[in-house]
């Protein structure tokens, strides 16, 4: 799967339809992957994402430490890997080895990048707020880049399952999108 | 179509893949309706959803000074009118009126449900926040209601293209989501 840089004004598409994420953080020796159906896009410019993330998580301690951190969207293929992913805890497991990903460096944020998924945010936090259950991450997108058969530079193609992103409906249920054709 | 009253705690099940909404809010003797991509689920206990607003938005000042909004969920059959909502300004037309929707008075705020909706979420805003090009108002899920056929009281069926949500790709593209089926 080939990788192209994604403009920044357009960076704020791949979060568009709100498929599912695997957010990854690193601080210092630690580093962390976990799922996250509860992110959008909160700015256009700059382009901005929120991301709300259970404070009992690895992951929360992460970006809370290292100000940082990427949302990768796994394509259809990985949906075993999200669920092993989302039923374990990084502070037992290594869930990179464990579920047998391959990471590379981001160009902007100190956060692993997983080369299997179809696409990439670089995200900084710039505010946080506590509420109810969940902290809440606002970030601004420093980087992107996506698989170019999965994404046109413009939006998700959903050409084939391959390259679909994954949405969750809650609990087992996981869909993937079909384009609407337009009528002329 | 037949709507039922959904447990608040499963209220958040009907934003979790993050469909379109039809954002509808009231003051005095105003109301409005608008499309919005940008919404989340941002805590469970209690049950609360984000959404984000351009600032110049009529929708935007509805919010602000009744501090209350609805989510209603669009399918498949309503993406013309989703499309006509979006290209029109509620300072300048009733957009219920030259859209022909529905409306009936929500339970607990006072905010228009558009009954040809599969999907009501009544939000009160506990928070707002302004970032970036937007403002972000954080909101307690007070009442929510669905379409019988189209959640079944846990997640979103997808049974057929009529009660199935709308998603936003970009521009002129918009999808459904398919269930993937459980490997056994």
């Amino acid at each position: 799967m080939a990788k192209i840089q994604v403009d920044l004004a357009r960076a704020t598409r791949l979060l568009q339809p709100a498929p599912l994420a695997l957010v990854t953080a690193k601080f210092r020796d630690k580093a962390n992957v976990m799922v996250a159906a509860w992110t959008m896009n909160c700015s256009h410019n700059p382009p901005m994402a929120a991301l709300a993330v259970y404070p009992a998580r690895f992951t929360h301690d992460l970006i809370v430490k290292s100000g940082q951190f990427a949302l990768n969207i796994p394509p259809r293929p990985l949906l075993e890997t999200v669920k092993k992913i989302a039923e374990t805890s990084g502070e037992d497991v290594d869930k990179f080895v464990a579920n047998k990903l391959t990471l590379y460096e981001g160009k902007q944020v100190n956060a692993p990048l997983i080369v299997e998924c179809i696409g990439h945010l670089e995200c900084g936090v710039v505010d946080t707020l506590r509420l109810g259950s969940h902290t809440l991450f606002f970030a601004e997108i420093v980087a992107a880049a996506a698989d170019e058969l999965a994404f046109d530079g413009e939006r998700w193609t959903l050409a084939d399952k391959s390259v679909k992103p994954l949405h969750h409906l809650g609990g087992d249920g996981y869909g993937v999108l079909e384009a609407i054709e337009a009528k002329h």
